[in-house]
């Protein structure tokens, strides 16, 4: 299977070196980063272009654009891996619509395209026989995805509650171990590379919110936004709340819940028992599924990472790999 | 796609049950409980037969037995859920040889055959190319083999760890919280019906030990038997180990492991930190997978009950629906 790989960041990284460590059947034809392209019809040398990144310089030519890999090369699928834009979801729809109306399948983490325009871009793809696959988008590394359409085959999913975004989970951990204030744990998160300067995105419940969106579209196809989703973040919570859960065997953690039958879309700071399976430490990332047959299944796993998101893309790769190209 | 359903117990009941409720294109077209069997080509009326078999009535004709239904029913997939017999698995592998043997698909429940025979059955249904299914086996209702054919794909399995046995988790959650002995909260449990009569299969570790088995041979293919996990249960334990845990901040829990590159294979209590994954109460269990590219990856869920095993079951039912029957 060839590939051709848009985005040379953190999770695009990793993806170039695990296909290039493990013996997958699956060549990198063209691969792009935000400044130059390359395309090579013979496979990419992935080692020597992860060298060259590494010293600072391009990954190919600097007249050849991403949306040039994209339109040109010969590919099955496309990787698409730049970064997230919430607002406009580009330039990644663009490559999206592009690969789809070439007939090439896509593997994407960018949560722009998928919580803005998951219903065209599936219907797009259902015309043109090619599978839209995303499961990089929520909670890096667990299979969400595959566990709704596989590992719960037959089950009707009644609700869902996760808890999405590791900066958060990782602030929240914070104030209740050490009884730090918000700003001490922000801080502290800042240091440790899990908190941008500007954290609004995530500690506004914006990230959750995404990621929430996309898994309820996924699952009921209500075409839900982001403006739906009822948010309030955890930049206002305090340690003296924090400090009164704690008292009472309990916790706080930013949970975002969908559950239909109750109308409710929702992210917000919920106080929660220290036993439950939802509440995980540090970064990690939580997903509860409530289903008619299997009853409450949690998954947790690594929110983010460079090999950890890796997994969810190559999970992808190899679901087309096996389904569609080697069937061909 | 019609199925024939051997067991008419609480998971035969479940999956019965489900089959008539939903509408998933699933036709039963032989049963068999442990007296009688019913073959009919035009399928069977589930809900009259399963409001028969609840005023303690046979599910059909004392002269027809299982082996008749597995033998001489036109269907597409065995539905194997007769009780697990660890030490022959009969009669259950001889169904299952027997079906794959007419290249008919098997889903089962039964550790039996799968903990003795997996090799063996695996390379009977790869010569006659049907699938042969055990999600049911370990876990209940938690996706674990889905999880690590599909969502895990691609991901080298390094190590698991699981709580794999709810009867033992409901024993030591209790002793914990109450500051029961081992006596009392074993009460509780048959009490509760989590316990057999003879609990001696559950607090010694053999039901773990058995789906451990299971487990390390479905991911390293590396032929272990029971008598190869180094086993300890938890019937000797006391109340003051627990406390002494507690005091630390820790628990003890029924780890089973599997840890090929240590060469661990065990099942024993453990002392185990509160807030680690892994630290589930009651009956649910939880299993952790440790990977090359994910990490760490923890499912938790229901491992007992009708209608959770019945969702494992019918997520392997799909599977060879979508994948064989509809293709042929």
């Amino acid at each position: 299977m060839k590939v051709a790989l848009i985005g040379l960041g953190s999770v695009g990284r990793g993806v170039a070196g695990m296909l290039a460590k493990k013996d997958l059947g699956i060549t990198i034809t063209g691969i792009a980063d935000s400044r130059s392209g390359l395309i090579d019809a013979g496979g990419v040398d992935i080692p020597a272009l992860l060298a060259r990144k590494k010293e600072g310089g391009l990954c190919g030519d600097d007249r050849i654009s991403s949306a040039d890999v994209v339109k040109r090369a010969d590919y099955d699928a496309l990787i698409e891996v730049t970064p997230t834009d919430a607002l406009s979801g580009e330039p990644a729809t663009g490559y999206i619509r592009t690969a789809i109306s070439r007939k090439k399948h896509v593997v994407t983490s960018n949560k722009g395209p998928i919580s803005l325009f998951l219903k065209e871009l599936r219907m797009a793809a259902r015309e043109k026989g090619v599978a839209l696959r995303y499961e990089a988008t929520v909670a890096g590394a667990i299979p969400i995805m595959h566990t709704l359409e596989d590992g719960l085959a037959g089950n009707e999913i009644l609700a869902l509650y996760g808890v999405l975004n590791g900066t958060c989970n990782f602030i929240l951990t914070r104030m209740a171990a050490e009884g730090l204030t918000y700003e001490q744990a922000l801080m502290e998160a800042r240091e440790m590379g899990y908190a941008e300067a500007d954290p609004t995105y995530d500690v506004q419940g914006i990230d959750a919110a995404i990621k929430l969106v996309i898994l309820a579209n996924t699952i009921w196809g209500n075409g839900v936004k982001l403006e739906d989703v009822d948010r309030t973040g955890i930049d206002l919570l305090t340690a003296d709340a924090l400090r009164l859960a704690e008292d009472e065997g309990c916790t706080i953690r930013l949970i975002a819940e969908a559950i239909p039958r109750k109308k409710i879309l929702r992210v917000s700071p919920r106080i929660i028992g220290k036993n439950h399976p939802l509440v995980v430490d540090g970064t990690l990332n939580a997903l509860t599924l409530e289903t008619d047959m299997a009853r409450e299944i949690t998954l947790i796993g690594r929110g983010a990472g460079s090999v950890e998101t890796a997994s969810a893309i190559i999970g992808d790769l190899l679901y087309i790999r096996d389904r569609y190209v080697q069937r061909a």
